[in-house]
């Protein structure tokens, strides 16, 4: 029997969207529940771990958006084919998430100068060395983060890509061909493309 | 055909201690490499995105923490009788690195004033907040992280309170009674009571 699912969290893409990804290319019902700030306060005791995104799968809660997709991922053949891929798969996301920590310590930087500090180590040393480092392996892999085929972590990298280039423009991909394709390849596949037409339009 | 295996990480427990814990279980011989601060410069090209822990798996090199001890965990059999199962290690994992996360970024907080508050604001707050819940959940499952059997999750527990007692004190887990049972039950088991004894002493 089908599962009944329920994905829980702002009204924000976040890091819930890279799940919605997956339910949209597997054709998966779900509920998107999507929190308003002034619901949170009242939710948030409810929520596992008093965090968000949660999914309730068949009434059961879970959390932790990485684990949530993995699962989900495995439901949906997007976890590579073998273990060896998946371990891939996870390898990936985990670093682009030490990437997004640190974009997020940038962020929440309250003394100025060391905020300036930060944003150039940021724009000289660490984007340009992850990125890079992420262009070659999607080279090496023509085209996919992951062995020959769509894995979670293609939804995860297009979908970081997107907030990509809109924080840092709409050319900032050139330098990096192979990511600049693989984004575009996700978001052109029809499923994909059907979600992102009709999806609520949020900052980020 | 076993697999060779290097880990490679610093002179430390941090984050290469849990995959220790793994091996150790499982009985896997493997090399443990311990990087020094003075070979780190010329060893971190070489890595996974310029970041250890890594292992080499047969020759061929993976990064991040938890992929790799995920990837040895199924392996071995500690990643749960079922994807239900993996998915709660995955979810409680998760969750110890959120809380960890924040407690580094106490300890890189350079303000004094800020410093204060963020104390504050943890003991007061958050971790009472995620180790209640966490005990909930250790004694709900009858001593153990996830089911009723042994997975990664509690060599995760186990290595994190370890840190947590020299962090807070020899009695910090009083309040946590389960908590402090799965920690010894894990610390008791023999194999990895034999890699403690005999593993480099280190602080962290």
């Amino acid at each position: 029997m089908a599962s009944s699912y329920k994905l829980i969290y702002f009204n924000a893409r976040g890091k819930a969207e890279h799940i919605r990804f997956i339910f949209a290319y597997a054709g998966i019902d779900y509920e998107d529940v999507r929190i308003t700030k002034e619901q949170w306060s009242e939710r948030k005791e409810g929520m596992p771990f008093g965090m968000v995104p949660a999914l309730e799968i068949d009434g059961k809660l879970v959390g932790q958006s990485n684990a949530i997709a993995r699962y989900l991922a495995k439901q949906y053949g997007l976890a590579g084919k073998d273990e060896w891929e998946s371990l891939q798969c996870d390898m990936l996301v985990d670093t682009l998430s030490d990437l997004k920590q640190v974009l997020y310590q940038y962020r929440m930087e309250t003394d100025p100068i060391k905020k300036e500090e930060k944003k150039q180590m940021l724009l000289r040393e660490t984007i340009p060395f992850f990125m890079g480092k992420f262009e070659k392996v999607v080279a090496e892999n023509n085209g996919y983060s992951v062995g020959d085929a769509l894995t979670w972590a293609d939804f995860v990298f297009a979908v970081s890509l997107e907030n990509f280039e809109l924080i840092f423009g709409n050319n900032s991909l050139e330098r990096y061909p192979s990511l600049r394709a693989l984004k575009e390849k996700v978001f052109n596949i029809p499923s994909i493309q059907d979600w992102v037409n009709n999806r609520p339009v949020t900052d980020f």
